[in-house]
């Protein structure tokens, strides 16, 4: 088998990305054999090297503890005057960020990775640096409209049928067309992921799933018309559930995954549950991206107080998802 | 101080209600010095005594384990014929329950309770029986419109702005008038109970509570000038905070409690903490309203496996939450 090729982006410089990239690179938890591209400047890791008296195993490209296969190489791409100040968001930090994602972005494009993780970036400093797209996914969403925002943990799997917009228009997203693409698309990215593959259990819009329409006529209408449709294309699916159950009996189920209707009904369950190793992963490219389930923590950058394993549980998932490889 | 008196009623006859009453009543779990009178049957009390092999304390008026002070009543209110079969929805047994729990809220408005504690009932007896409302709340409704929802457990505290109606419905009461009596009757309704007061902390209701008004402007249009209101009358209130963090900040925090904007935004986080022990409690009323945080549980009615657990939490909140108690 060959390995995979894996790129990790730098994220914001003046947040806590470069620092849980080091820790994770050359730190003792074991990563996954790769050949990992990190993708930033190398100004900053030198930055962060003698911040943290640690050295990243660079030149002969072999990791210390690697059985002499898993290799790492750096795409420097020199950041802008100004970006790296610590503890807050600035235009050119911004720039530098978004100038490695999408360097990272366009090599997967091309064919040259096979999974991108991304540490976390300031949508602040994107702004600031008129950056068009709020962050990672919408910029992804540019190239495949398609993209499904994902969550995963070890205890909860979930996934968004619609994300950073408002309920209001969320609530207009629930329509049975829309809810059948987004079941046999989501089943689709997922094909020979995870073992005897995966189940998917819906929840509903409405208080108890409507109660037969009492509450609210989504499930009956929408939602319902769509998991049978899906069942007919061969999905193992099955719902709408009562949302406020419907989390609950998916915990510890490692084939399950549930499919929330909004953004809130997905990730109140997941941030209560996995707000340390949770997970973020893109589904529905043609490469697997992943990236740590929190922000810049720009209140403890620089400090050598970031903990690396949501990024770790990041990289970790990425190899597990590349094709060939679960 | 006056012992308080308590009502407690025993639900559906053919769901776990009288059984878990028993238990609770003549287990060895130490309940609050009180006047119980219990609200049902005494063909099911019976029934129940021989099923689990124990007797109530009744007669003497004097529970084995208090000190001579807290007694129990039975009021024997006749089921009607075909009440009680196990494991399942009648209308004799809906029409039992309705009975009961309609007797323990006419003496608590009569001023002869303090507080009612309700067994578990089944809106689909309810439903058989003709009565005209779905549940407890609902008739507890029909007396006092401003009843408030909220769910109570040692790990979290959370109150719905609506309860039974659809999500489409429930975003059209995100209205800064509705919110800010909401927000003050609430505070009344807690005044004197928790020590130092308690504190609200209100979500959002659009991701990232709206962005700044990318994600939707109820936040800026409604729930803000609302929460600014309630600041101005003495409450101790802020937000709004995005959705999916709130409740986990509030986790743990005793005098904290989470105002969600809809059902599911306050029960999913809910369920997820506090299955077994939470406890449903009606604020608003002139006398506390208690209720253990599960149903009728047919699958297991009869078979001496249900969980008093819940019912003890709803008597010892109940005993807390009487004025002059906390």
């Amino acid at each position: 088998m060959t390995l995979p090729r894996i790129g990790i982006t730098l994220g914001d410089p003046g947040g806590i990305g470069p620092e849980i990239v080091l820790k994770a690179l050359a730190g003792k938890t074991s990563l996954p054999e790769a050949h990992y591209i990190l993708f930033g400047s190398a100004r900053f890791l030198d930055r962060e090297e003698k911040a943290l008296r640690t050295t990243l195993p660079l030149g002969g490209g072999q990791k210390k503890d690697g059985r002499g296969r898993t290799t790492l190489e750096i795409r420097d791409i020199p950041a802008p005057v100004g970006a790296g100040k610590r503890a807050s968001s600035s235009a050119a930090s911004g720039l530098a960020s978004f100038r490695w994602f999408e360097a990272a972005v366009a090599a997967a494009r091309r064919g040259e990775l096979a999974a991108v993780v991304t540490a976390p970036i300031s949508k602040a400093s994107w702004a600031l640096a008129g950056v068009r797209w709020k962050g990672h996914t919408e910029y992804l969403s540019k190239f495949y409209p398609g993209a499904i925002m994902a969550f995963w943990s070890d205890s909860l799997k979930v996934t968004l049928l619609s994300h950073h917009i408002s309920l209001r228009k969320a609530l207009a997203r629930v329509k049975r067309d829309t809810l059948r693409e987004f079941f046999v698309s989501l089943d689709r990215s997922l094909s020979g992921k995870g073992r005897g593959g995966f189940e998917f259990v819906v929840s509903g819009l409405n208080p108890h799933a409507g109660e037969a329409g009492l509450l609210g006529r989504e499930e009956i209408d929408e939602v319902a018309p769509a998991i049978e449709d899906a069942k007919r294309c061969g999905l193992k699916i099955s719902g709408p559930y009562p949302p406020d159950v419907v989390f609950r009996g998916a915990v510890g189920r490692a084939n399950v995954f549930v499919i929330a209707l909004y953004h809130d009904q997905g990730l109140i369950p997941f941030k209560l549950l996995a707000f340390d190793t949770g997970v973020n992963v893109s589904l529905g490219l043609p490469f697997v991206r992943t990236s740590p389930d929190h922000g810049t923590a720009f209140d403890i950058a620089g400090k050598n107080r970031a903990d690396p394993r949501s990024l770790v549980e990041a990289i970790r998932l990425a190899a597990k998802l590349v094709p060939g490889s679960l």
